[in-house]
Protein backbone atom coordinates (compact mmCIF):
# COMPACT_ATOMS: atom_id res chain seq x y z
CA UNK A 1 0.00 0.00 0.00
CA UNK A 2 1.28 3.67 -0.97
CA UNK A 3 0.65 6.56 0.92
CA UNK A 4 -1.35 9.22 -0.88
CA UNK A 5 -0.18 12.65 -0.85
CA UNK A 6 -2.13 15.53 1.59
CA UNK A 7 -3.87 18.76 0.51
CA UNK A 8 -2.43 21.64 2.39
CA UNK A 9 -4.48 24.75 2.78
CA UNK A 10 -2.34 28.12 3.28
CA UNK A 11 -4.49 30.92 4.04
CA UNK A 12 -3.62 34.54 5.22
CA UNK A 13 -4.17 37.65 4.97
CA UNK A 14 -2.75 40.04 2.17
CA UNK A 15 1.18 40.71 2.70
CA UNK A 16 1.14 38.10 5.56
CA UNK A 17 3.43 36.93 2.98
CA UNK A 18 1.90 33.12 2.84
CA UNK A 19 3.33 33.41 -1.29
CA UNK A 20 6.78 34.24 -0.01
CA UNK A 21 7.03 31.29 2.53
CA UNK A 22 4.87 28.58 0.00
CA UNK A 23 7.47 29.51 -2.55
CA UNK A 24 10.70 28.83 -0.27
CA UNK A 25 9.00 25.55 1.24
CA UNK A 26 9.19 24.42 -2.50
CA UNK A 27 12.48 25.38 -3.22
CA UNK A 28 13.46 23.57 0.14
CA UNK A 29 11.42 20.25 0.05
CA UNK A 30 13.42 17.75 -2.00
CA UNK A 31 16.05 18.69 1.05
CA UNK A 32 13.81 18.06 3.84
CA UNK A 33 11.86 14.90 1.78
CA UNK A 34 9.24 16.34 0.98
CA UNK A 35 7.42 15.36 -2.20
CA UNK A 36 5.55 18.78 -3.21
CA UNK A 37 3.86 20.50 -5.57
CA UNK A 38 1.45 24.49 -5.77
CA UNK A 39 -1.81 23.45 -7.05
CA UNK A 40 -2.16 26.14 -10.43
CA UNK A 41 -5.56 28.16 -9.95
CA UNK A 42 -7.45 28.36 -12.81
CA UNK A 43 -9.15 31.54 -14.54
CA UNK A 44 -11.15 33.63 -16.69
CA UNK A 45 -8.80 36.81 -15.83
CA UNK A 46 -6.18 38.22 -18.50
CA UNK A 47 -3.22 36.91 -18.93
CA UNK A 48 -0.76 39.41 -17.77
CA UNK A 49 2.60 40.06 -20.43
CA UNK A 50 4.83 38.27 -18.28
CA UNK A 51 2.44 35.37 -17.22
CA UNK A 52 2.87 31.83 -19.26
CA UNK A 53 -0.12 29.61 -19.35
CA UNK A 54 -0.17 26.92 -17.04
CA UNK A 55 2.41 28.21 -14.81
CA UNK A 56 0.76 31.38 -12.38
CA UNK A 57 -2.82 30.35 -13.81
CA UNK A 58 -4.45 28.33 -16.62
CA UNK A 59 -5.97 30.60 -18.68
CA UNK A 60 -9.09 30.21 -19.86
CA UNK A 61 -12.44 31.98 -21.07
CA UNK A 62 -15.86 31.95 -18.88
CA UNK A 63 -17.50 29.06 -20.56
CA UNK A 64 -14.76 26.61 -20.30
CA UNK A 65 -14.85 27.75 -16.48
CA UNK A 66 -18.53 27.43 -16.53
CA UNK A 67 -18.03 23.77 -18.07
CA UNK A 68 -15.42 22.97 -15.42
CA UNK A 69 -18.05 24.24 -12.67
CA UNK A 70 -20.84 22.15 -14.39
CA UNK A 71 -18.24 19.10 -14.75
CA UNK A 72 -17.50 19.43 -10.98
CA UNK A 73 -14.18 19.41 -11.48
CA UNK A 74 -13.37 22.51 -9.33
CA UNK A 75 -12.17 22.08 -5.77
CA UNK A 76 -12.74 25.39 -4.71
CA UNK A 77 -14.32 28.71 -6.95
CA UNK A 78 -14.94 32.12 -6.41
CA UNK A 79 -15.34 35.60 -7.78
CA UNK A 80 -13.56 38.69 -7.80
CA UNK A 81 -14.09 41.65 -9.48
CA UNK A 82 -16.17 39.92 -12.23
CA UNK A 83 -13.64 37.18 -13.10
CA UNK A 84 -13.42 33.66 -11.63
CA UNK A 85 -10.69 32.08 -9.64
CA UNK A 86 -10.71 27.86 -8.90
CA UNK A 87 -8.62 25.23 -7.81
CA UNK A 88 -9.13 22.26 -11.02
CA UNK A 89 -9.53 18.53 -9.29
CA UNK A 90 -7.76 16.10 -11.98
CA UNK A 91 -4.56 18.03 -11.67
CA UNK A 92 -4.21 17.84 -7.95
CA UNK A 93 -6.41 14.65 -8.00
CA UNK A 94 -3.37 13.17 -10.24
CA UNK A 95 -1.02 14.36 -8.10
CA UNK A 96 -2.18 13.26 -4.68
CA UNK A 97 -2.91 9.50 -6.58
CA UNK A 98 1.32 9.86 -7.03
CA UNK A 99 1.66 10.17 -3.19
CA UNK A 100 3.01 14.46 -3.93
CA UNK A 101 1.22 16.53 -1.50
CA UNK A 102 -0.22 19.58 -2.73
CA UNK A 103 -0.40 23.23 -1.67
CA UNK A 104 -3.12 25.07 -2.76
CA UNK A 105 -2.49 28.44 -1.14
CA UNK A 106 -6.52 29.76 -1.04
CA UNK A 107 -8.36 32.55 1.70
CA UNK A 108 -10.77 31.25 3.74
CA UNK A 109 -14.04 30.72 1.40
CA UNK A 110 -11.88 28.59 -0.62
CA UNK A 111 -10.48 26.93 2.40
CA UNK A 112 -14.17 25.68 3.91
CA UNK A 113 -15.23 24.44 0.12
CA UNK A 114 -12.54 22.20 -0.13
CA UNK A 115 -12.89 21.04 3.63
CA UNK A 116 -16.02 20.12 2.33
CA UNK A 117 -14.99 17.56 -0.02
CA UNK A 118 -11.64 16.61 1.83
CA UNK A 119 -12.31 16.83 5.56
CA UNK A 120 -9.06 15.47 6.00
CA UNK A 121 -7.00 18.45 4.10
CA UNK A 122 -4.55 20.45 6.36
CA UNK A 123 -4.73 23.79 6.93
CA UNK A 124 -2.42 26.70 8.08
CA UNK A 125 -3.15 29.96 8.60
CA UNK A 126 -0.05 32.30 8.40
CA UNK A 127 0.14 35.12 10.44
CA UNK A 128 2.11 38.50 10.37
CA UNK A 129 3.83 39.25 13.80
CA UNK A 130 1.11 42.49 14.13
CA UNK A 131 -0.76 45.04 12.39
CA UNK A 132 1.60 47.40 12.05
CA UNK A 133 4.23 44.69 10.17
CA UNK A 134 1.89 44.08 8.05
CA UNK A 135 0.97 47.92 7.13
CA UNK A 136 4.90 48.31 6.97
CA UNK A 137 4.73 45.11 4.30
CA UNK A 138 2.18 46.51 2.87
CA UNK A 139 3.67 49.90 1.83
CA UNK A 140 6.72 48.33 1.26
CA UNK A 141 5.88 46.20 -1.81
CA UNK A 142 4.01 49.82 -3.32
CA UNK A 143 1.56 48.41 -4.90
CA UNK A 144 -1.20 49.59 -3.40
CA UNK A 145 -3.41 53.49 -2.77
CA UNK A 146 -3.72 54.38 0.70
CA UNK A 147 -7.32 53.69 0.59
CA UNK A 148 -6.31 49.91 -0.79
CA UNK A 149 -3.73 49.39 1.93
CA UNK A 150 -6.73 50.53 4.77
CA UNK A 151 -9.02 48.30 3.12
CA UNK A 152 -6.75 45.17 3.34
CA UNK A 153 -5.57 46.34 7.36
CA UNK A 154 -9.23 46.51 8.00
CA UNK A 155 -9.75 43.05 5.71
CA UNK A 156 -6.82 41.26 7.73
CA UNK A 157 -8.74 42.68 10.91
CA UNK A 158 -11.91 40.51 9.92
CA UNK A 159 -10.47 37.75 8.64
CA UNK A 160 -7.64 36.77 11.16
CA UNK A 161 -10.25 35.02 13.69
CA UNK A 162 -10.82 32.52 11.72
CA UNK A 163 -7.70 31.94 12.16
CA UNK A 164 -9.42 29.88 14.99
CA UNK A 165 -10.47 26.68 12.92
CA UNK A 166 -7.04 26.14 11.13
CA UNK A 167 -5.09 23.17 12.32
CA UNK A 168 -1.84 24.97 12.50
CA UNK A 169 -0.98 28.57 12.97
CA UNK A 170 2.45 30.49 11.71
CA UNK A 171 3.74 33.72 12.78
CA UNK A 172 5.34 34.69 9.66
CA UNK A 173 8.33 36.57 11.40
CA UNK A 174 11.32 35.00 9.61
CA UNK A 175 10.79 33.85 6.12
CA UNK A 176 13.07 30.96 6.20
CA UNK A 177 11.60 29.72 9.47
CA UNK A 178 8.05 29.91 8.27
CA UNK A 179 9.07 27.45 5.24
CA UNK A 180 10.77 25.03 7.36
CA UNK A 181 7.53 25.17 9.87
CA UNK A 182 6.04 24.74 7.04
CA UNK A 183 7.50 21.72 5.83
CA UNK A 184 7.72 20.53 9.42
CA UNK A 185 3.97 20.29 9.46
CA UNK A 186 3.63 18.60 6.56
CA UNK A 187 6.45 15.88 7.08
CA UNK A 188 3.98 14.98 11.05
CA UNK A 189 1.21 14.94 9.25
CA UNK A 190 2.32 12.29 7.13
CA UNK A 191 3.36 10.18 10.31
CA UNK A 192 -0.10 10.85 12.03
CA UNK A 193 -1.15 7.76 13.11
CA UNK A 194 -4.62 8.00 11.43
CA UNK A 195 -2.62 8.59 8.23
CA UNK A 196 -0.92 5.56 8.49
CA UNK A 197 -2.50 2.95 10.54
CA UNK A 198 -2.08 -0.04 8.52
CA UNK A 199 2.02 0.30 8.41
CA UNK A 200 1.17 -1.28 12.20
CA UNK A 201 -0.41 -3.69 10.35
CA UNK A 202 1.82 -4.54 7.66
CA UNK A 203 4.27 -5.04 10.49
CA UNK A 204 2.52 -7.38 12.54
CA UNK A 205 1.76 -9.33 9.45
CA UNK A 206 5.54 -10.31 9.16
CA UNK A 207 5.53 -12.08 12.51
CA UNK A 208 6.62 -15.77 12.47
CA UNK A 209 7.35 -15.19 8.88
CA UNK A 210 11.14 -16.41 7.67
CA UNK B 1 2.82 35.46 27.16
CA UNK B 2 5.86 32.40 26.70
CA UNK B 3 5.20 28.68 25.05
CA UNK B 4 5.29 26.23 27.85
CA UNK B 5 7.04 23.25 26.16
CA UNK B 6 5.92 20.28 25.47
CA UNK B 7 5.96 16.45 26.79
CA UNK B 8 7.25 14.35 24.22
CA UNK B 9 6.50 10.34 24.73
CA UNK B 10 8.40 7.81 23.03
CA UNK B 11 7.71 4.30 23.11
CA UNK B 12 8.98 1.36 20.73
CA UNK B 13 9.85 -2.48 21.09
CA UNK B 14 13.09 -3.37 22.54
CA UNK B 15 15.77 -2.87 19.37
CA UNK B 16 13.10 -0.50 17.20
CA UNK B 17 15.96 1.74 17.40
CA UNK B 18 13.91 4.56 20.01
CA UNK B 19 16.84 4.99 22.10
CA UNK B 20 18.94 5.73 18.77
CA UNK B 21 16.82 8.11 17.08
CA UNK B 22 16.08 9.98 20.16
CA UNK B 23 19.71 10.21 21.00
CA UNK B 24 20.31 11.70 17.18
CA UNK B 25 17.58 13.89 17.44
CA UNK B 26 18.73 15.38 20.34
CA UNK B 27 22.01 15.97 18.34
CA UNK B 28 20.42 17.70 15.92
CA UNK B 29 17.64 19.67 18.05
CA UNK B 30 19.39 23.27 18.11
CA UNK B 31 20.30 22.81 13.96
CA UNK B 32 16.47 21.93 13.98
CA UNK B 33 15.51 25.32 16.60
CA UNK B 34 13.87 22.64 18.79
CA UNK B 35 14.79 23.40 22.46
CA UNK B 36 14.97 19.75 23.36
CA UNK B 37 15.68 17.77 26.66
CA UNK B 38 16.02 13.87 27.34
CA UNK B 39 14.07 13.41 31.06
CA UNK B 40 16.91 11.06 33.10
CA UNK B 41 14.30 8.34 35.09
CA UNK B 42 15.26 7.43 39.05
CA UNK B 43 15.78 4.00 39.71
CA UNK B 44 16.46 1.37 42.42
CA UNK B 45 19.14 -0.21 40.76
CA UNK B 46 22.63 -0.43 41.21
CA UNK B 47 24.64 1.89 39.71
CA UNK B 48 26.76 0.30 36.74
CA UNK B 49 30.37 0.79 36.86
CA UNK B 50 30.37 3.30 33.80
CA UNK B 51 27.57 5.01 34.71
CA UNK B 52 27.43 7.90 36.32
CA UNK B 53 24.29 9.27 38.58
CA UNK B 54 22.08 11.85 36.98
CA UNK B 55 23.22 11.33 33.55
CA UNK B 56 21.63 7.70 32.68
CA UNK B 57 19.90 7.43 35.42
CA UNK B 58 19.25 9.45 39.32
CA UNK B 59 20.29 6.43 41.65
CA UNK B 60 18.53 6.35 44.72
CA UNK B 61 17.53 3.52 47.64
CA UNK B 62 14.02 2.09 48.13
CA UNK B 63 12.95 4.15 50.73
CA UNK B 64 13.35 7.65 48.76
CA UNK B 65 12.31 6.19 45.89
CA UNK B 66 8.84 5.34 47.65
CA UNK B 67 9.08 8.83 49.46
CA UNK B 68 9.10 10.04 45.79
CA UNK B 69 6.09 7.98 44.88
CA UNK B 70 4.09 9.08 48.27
CA UNK B 71 4.69 12.95 47.39
CA UNK B 72 3.58 12.62 43.90
CA UNK B 73 6.90 13.33 42.46
CA UNK B 74 6.61 10.63 39.68
CA UNK B 75 5.00 11.49 36.43
CA UNK B 76 4.88 7.52 36.09
CA UNK B 77 6.90 4.52 37.63
CA UNK B 78 7.48 1.10 36.99
CA UNK B 79 8.67 -2.12 38.70
CA UNK B 80 10.83 -4.67 36.90
CA UNK B 81 12.70 -7.73 37.98
CA UNK B 82 12.47 -6.00 41.76
CA UNK B 83 13.44 -2.59 40.93
CA UNK B 84 11.90 0.79 40.86
CA UNK B 85 12.00 3.09 37.49
CA UNK B 86 9.64 6.61 37.73
CA UNK B 87 9.94 9.66 35.81
CA UNK B 88 10.64 12.51 38.55
CA UNK B 89 7.95 15.37 38.40
CA UNK B 90 9.92 18.54 39.43
CA UNK B 91 12.75 18.50 36.73
CA UNK B 92 10.51 17.52 34.35
CA UNK B 93 8.14 20.83 35.11
CA UNK B 94 11.16 23.09 35.49
CA UNK B 95 11.74 22.32 31.68
CA UNK B 96 8.61 22.49 30.38
CA UNK B 97 8.52 25.89 32.31
CA UNK B 98 11.34 27.26 30.74
CA UNK B 99 9.87 26.60 27.08
CA UNK B 100 12.07 23.37 26.63
CA UNK B 101 10.29 20.36 25.14
CA UNK B 102 11.36 16.94 27.16
CA UNK B 103 11.29 13.60 25.81
CA UNK B 104 10.38 10.64 27.87
CA UNK B 105 11.46 7.57 26.60
CA UNK B 106 9.11 5.31 28.36
CA UNK B 107 6.97 2.18 28.19
CA UNK B 108 3.21 1.66 27.38
CA UNK B 109 1.88 1.67 30.99
CA UNK B 110 4.42 4.38 31.80
CA UNK B 111 3.05 6.66 28.10
CA UNK B 112 -0.66 5.67 29.90
CA UNK B 113 0.15 6.94 33.32
CA UNK B 114 1.83 10.36 31.60
CA UNK B 115 -1.42 10.86 29.62
CA UNK B 116 -3.36 10.94 32.33
CA UNK B 117 -1.33 13.59 34.44
CA UNK B 118 -1.02 15.16 30.87
CA UNK B 119 -3.54 14.93 28.52
CA UNK B 120 -1.95 17.12 25.90
CA UNK B 121 1.57 15.27 25.48
CA UNK B 122 2.68 13.74 22.17
CA UNK B 123 3.16 9.96 21.98
CA UNK B 124 4.85 8.54 19.06
CA UNK B 125 5.35 5.02 19.05
CA UNK B 126 8.50 3.92 16.85
CA UNK B 127 8.35 0.66 14.80
CA UNK B 128 10.71 -1.84 13.58
CA UNK B 129 10.34 -2.21 9.22
CA UNK B 130 9.15 -5.82 10.15
CA UNK B 131 9.76 -8.95 12.82
CA UNK B 132 12.46 -10.02 11.06
CA UNK B 133 14.48 -6.55 11.33
CA UNK B 134 13.92 -7.23 14.44
CA UNK B 135 14.85 -9.70 15.26
CA UNK B 136 18.04 -9.35 13.60
CA UNK B 137 18.94 -5.69 15.34
CA UNK B 138 18.22 -8.28 18.59
CA UNK B 139 20.88 -10.79 17.43
CA UNK B 140 23.54 -8.06 16.28
CA UNK B 141 23.67 -6.51 19.39
CA UNK B 142 24.64 -9.80 20.77
CA UNK B 143 23.26 -9.33 24.39
CA UNK B 144 20.82 -11.55 24.85
CA UNK B 145 20.50 -15.45 24.51
CA UNK B 146 18.51 -17.10 21.97
CA UNK B 147 15.53 -17.16 25.45
CA UNK B 148 15.83 -13.90 25.69
CA UNK B 149 15.33 -12.80 21.66
CA UNK B 150 12.02 -14.76 21.53
CA UNK B 151 10.70 -13.58 24.49
CA UNK B 152 11.52 -9.90 22.91
CA UNK B 153 9.82 -10.79 19.59
CA UNK B 154 6.78 -12.47 21.14
CA UNK B 155 6.62 -8.96 23.85
CA UNK B 156 6.93 -6.82 20.48
CA UNK B 157 4.13 -9.16 18.77
CA UNK B 158 2.08 -8.26 22.10
CA UNK B 159 2.83 -4.24 22.37
CA UNK B 160 2.59 -3.34 18.65
CA UNK B 161 -1.17 -3.13 18.56
CA UNK B 162 -0.86 -0.63 21.37
CA UNK B 163 0.48 1.83 18.76
CA UNK B 164 -3.27 2.39 17.39
CA UNK B 165 -3.46 4.93 20.25
CA UNK B 166 -0.18 6.64 20.01
CA UNK B 167 -0.60 10.40 17.82
CA UNK B 168 2.19 9.50 15.90
CA UNK B 169 3.83 6.64 14.00
CA UNK B 170 7.34 6.11 12.74
CA UNK B 171 9.10 3.25 10.71
CA UNK B 172 12.04 3.08 11.93
CA UNK B 173 14.31 2.09 8.13
CA UNK B 174 17.00 4.87 8.52
CA UNK B 175 17.95 6.42 12.20
CA UNK B 176 18.70 9.56 10.21
CA UNK B 177 15.66 10.40 8.59
CA UNK B 178 13.77 8.97 11.98
CA UNK B 179 15.21 11.58 13.74
CA UNK B 180 14.46 14.23 11.34
CA UNK B 181 10.86 13.21 11.63
CA UNK B 182 10.19 13.08 14.96
CA UNK B 183 11.93 16.97 15.18
CA UNK B 184 9.20 17.89 12.36
CA UNK B 185 6.52 16.25 14.92
CA UNK B 186 7.75 18.52 17.66
CA UNK B 187 7.92 21.49 15.64
CA UNK B 188 4.89 20.89 14.36
CA UNK B 189 3.15 20.53 17.23
CA UNK B 190 4.65 23.49 18.64
CA UNK B 191 2.39 25.55 16.07
CA UNK B 192 -0.93 23.40 16.47
CA UNK B 193 -4.26 26.31 16.82
CA UNK B 194 -5.00 24.77 20.01
CA UNK B 195 -1.28 25.25 21.92
CA UNK B 196 -0.92 28.55 19.93
CA UNK B 197 -4.58 30.22 19.88
CA UNK B 198 -3.34 33.25 21.68
CA UNK B 199 -1.15 34.32 19.27
CA UNK B 200 -4.27 35.43 17.05
CA UNK B 201 -5.72 37.32 20.03
CA UNK B 202 -2.30 39.12 20.35
CA UNK B 203 -2.23 39.90 16.69
CA UNK B 204 -5.76 41.30 16.43
CA UNK B 205 -5.04 43.46 19.40
CA UNK B 206 -2.35 45.04 17.83
CA UNK B 207 -4.99 46.48 15.16
CA UNK B 208 -5.28 50.28 15.04
CA UNK B 209 -1.80 51.04 17.49
CA UNK B 210 0.76 52.85 16.58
Amino acid sequence: MNSKGLIVIVSGPSASGKGTVVSRALEKSDEARVELMLSVSMTTRGIGKNEVDGESYYFVDKDEFERNIADDNLVEYNSYAGEYYGTPRDKVEAWLENGCNVILEIDINGAKQVLEKYPDAVTVYILPPSFQELEYRLRSRGRDSEEKILYRLAKGREEIPEAHWYDYILVNEIIEESADDLLSIIKAEQHRRSRIEYKIDEVLETYGKD
